[in-house]
């Protein structure tokens, strides 16, 4: 074991639960680092350090030896629990760094948190970095996805050595310098959102083809090693397979099914929800995964609805007509997919201009290919959409996501026809095509909801053929006025 | 004009545009009030007092004057625009008014700032009462649905003045004690949520009926004309044919045609949502609804996927089957109304559970049900099914709701199916739909999430045979390991 009065370290840790000793490990792995930690609890300290000798850890026993382990610009990761932890860290931290050193939140910090806590720490002159680190436990020790706000200053620090740890895809580390303060942890909240989505659509799949074409587990674990060499690829449906392979030891059941069927949750799919509400864009997709999460976690309203009757005649899918089910399956998850991420970049589209964030979206799409939960090829193509199309005013409407719904949608119908029909649930798949159908009309409904308003609150209206502002006298002769000024 | 030197004034408003004015002189119209009255432009007072003689206000020029014109209690209803205004005015109250007195913010406040200013008032003695006022400009001055929310002192003085004024529903008025603090502007919060999605599932009705049905505005006015006959009878299917009727003078055009299809909002639809989040209770109709507007104003990503194909075949309703279509998208429409409601009712349960409010649930349909925007009929079956069943889990579980759904849910298939196959978008009958079939589903797909949940993070599950939490090491030999303590 190292102690602070050897060499010092370029880059230390805070906080030493399975993440932040993960990632510790992460960097003492690569070359050119040299990494101190530090843990509220010294005995956590002493147990990572006996379990990894290789990792030469420069183990301090207070902050100040931290601090003094550490060469300037002294640069640290805080790996503990969001909220008020992370205060208290970042308080310790700044009494003994100095101006031009970096504090580094790795956390799952709300955004708007980080914007607040640079903004503070900026004062003292030390640099604060919010930076969201996806990828989990495993990402942690081997190559995560790196999303770091904060300054161009620390960046030049930090980039070096946040490469170092980051997954690769093709040849490029998945990290950027996302933009300044609340960035970073802005675009991993919407990587999140965007996760919750592409699970409940993934979970949707495989209720179709469980209860509508009666498959096992088993065969529908088959279906998901099948639609992984294709467009599909990713993560999340090899991981699926995998749970679906999965024989419970205990009964010899499938795994799947001795799961209790409640979702839970850690707060950053709500969150994208709510920040996407603020920020006027309509994530449909994730907020109906985040509603389907919280339905699912309400068991004494399931129980009492439970002889709420379904279909009287619900369809079957005949054993021939199973292969073209499944392909309708996949198509219909591919175009929902496609909605959920096109929903996703409206989100950080938005966010950027709310907050002047110059954030690349071909450069986020490229830092999740690889490490993260929603790596995935089709993310290349979201890229390269973005590199053709700078100023794409919304993903779906991209040439090549363009190309690729229009060659689904007509399977996507049918497969929500089915579940309507069946009576299964599918929320994510018929918001997915009902904001798609929404998105494309050359009329909408709305206009009559313009009309109510302005009947019942006089909140006026505008007309399709002319500029201004117009109430209709409803409770009077029933004339337009053009309003003028403000009302 | 009175003068603040002759007879006190029982109730007193500050702030008199619009609202403020009407409400002020439906205060002066009761039997036995006084009203006094204060704006912070004198001109503005003098206008008003002067326009409405029969009133008999008591004008004050200065908050002093204003306090001194009240008999005690004092007290005031505060109508001005909610937020930093509401703040300013309560602070000058809280300066002239004593202990005991009554500050009424009748404004639209979001709950937690009521919360806020009612602990932050209630430490001068005086009380604060955040009073959700619904029914827009004519309802406060004819009669409006009232929810106040604040201390039993309070409403002691102020009940009967509201009782005074609010709208009447079978002999009763429409106003009720909903709580402490915040419980009031909480409720009138998802009053709005409800109204949201109650126009967007009427929207989505004549939608279907104008481009599925291929029916002209003049005719489906007609079909809401004798909707509001039947169970749908309510205000918002009155105004909707009034408004469908309505003919553009300028163009001679059906008014509906030269209405922007852009809806604007006012926030209260966005914090319903926002705090349904926060409380876990899946408001899948409000979002949707929410969403819809939004999405309506978005017209440059519109227009970008306007190109977008629809269904190559949509299905025609002919003349011949048109009338039993209209039948089905009545009953698609209740049966989605009554999902919003349910979930609307959900989020009231949920917010007095987690801001100790006693809300009478079945007291709140009751003030619906006249005076606010969502008046209706139906109205009087959700009090109706609290007073049978107080502790109800879920509203759409009650009988006369079951029922309903039970008889429309086929009807509520073939529309959604119809709109699917026709390209006409539905986001809140698919997402009622949806719910509804999740929330009678017996196993949910949540299995699957939470499964992969535990594979890519250790979020652990539940078993359906056993107690306990437990974790499959799936990078390991994936065996499953029960938890012990907190993870």
């Amino acid at each position: 074991m190292s102690t602070a009065s050897e060499a010092k370290a370029n880059i230390g840790v805070v906080g030493l639960a399975v993440m932040g000793s993960n990632l510790a490990r992460n960097l003492a792995s690569r070359e050119g680092n040299k990494v101190a930690v530090y843990n509220r609890t010294w005995s956590r300290t002493e147990e990572v350090v006996e379990a990894h000798p290789e990792a030469g850890f420069i183990a301090a026993k207070t902050i100040e030896e931290f601090a003094q382990s550490l060469s300037t610009p002294r640069t640290a990761i805080i790996m503990v629990k969001a909220g008020k932890a992370t205060d208290a860290v970042i308080d310790q931290l700044v009494e003994v760094f100095e101006p031009g050193d970096i504090i580094v939140d790795g956390g799952n910090a709300l955004f708007t948190d980080t914007i607040r806590r640079e903004k503070a720490v900026r004062e003292t002159g030390i640099n604060f970095v919010g930076a969201g680190i996806s990828g989990g436990e495993e990402g942690a020790l081997n190559g995560p996805s790196i999303m770091p706000g904060g300054s161009e200053e620390a960046w030049h620090t930090l980039g070096p050595i946040l490469k170092s740890i980051a997954a690769v895809a093709e040849g490029e580390p998945c990290v950027t310098h996302v933009g300044t303060d609340g960035a970073g942890h802005f675009v991993k909240m919407i990587h999140n959102g965007i996760e919750y989505a592409d699970m409940q659509l993934i979970a949707e799949a495989y209720d179709l083809l469980r209860k509508a074409a009666g498959m096992t587990p088993a065969e529908i674990a088959g279906v998901f090693e099948e639609w992984n060499k294709g467009e599909l690829e990713s993560y999340l449906i090899e991981i699926t397979a995998e749970v679906l392979r999965q024989v419970d030891a205990a009964t010899g059941k499938p795994f799947i099914d001795i799961v209790l069927d409640q979702a839970g949750s850690k707060g950053t799919g709500v969150w994208t929800v709510q920040t996407s509400l603020d920020l006027g864009v309509p994530v449909s997709g994730i907020a109906e995964a985040v509603f389907a999460r919280s339905l699912s976690a309400h068991p004494r309203q399931r129980a009492a609805a439970s002889d709420l009757p379904g279909p009287s005649a619900p369809p079957a899918v005949s054993s021939s007509d199973r292969d073209a089910f499944i392909e309708d399956v996949r198509q219909a998850l591919y175009a929902s997919k496609i909605i959920a991420y096109s929903q996703g970049f409206d989100a950080i589209i938005a966010g950027a201009e709310e907050y002047g964030w110059d954030i690349k979206k071909g450069d986020i799409a490229k830092i999740w290919r690889a490490g993260c939960i929603i790596r995935a090829q089709f993310l290349n193509r979201i890229a390269e959409s973005y590199a053709e199309h700078p100023d794409l005013e919304v993903l779906v409407a991209a040439p090549y996501f363009a190309e690729a719904v229009s060659r689904t949608q007509e399977a996507w119908r049918r497969v929500v026809i089915h579940a309507v029909a069946a009576g299964v649930p599918t929320p994510a798949f018929s918001s997915s095509l009902a904001y798609y159908d929404g998105l494309r009309a050359e009329r909408l409904p709305a206009a009559l909801v313009q009309g109510q308003r302005d009947f019942f609150g006089a909140h006026t209206y505008k007309r399709v053929d002319r500029d201004g502002t117009f109430h209709t006298l409803w409770s009077g002769d029933r004339s337009e006025v053009e309003e003028t000024g403000s009302h």
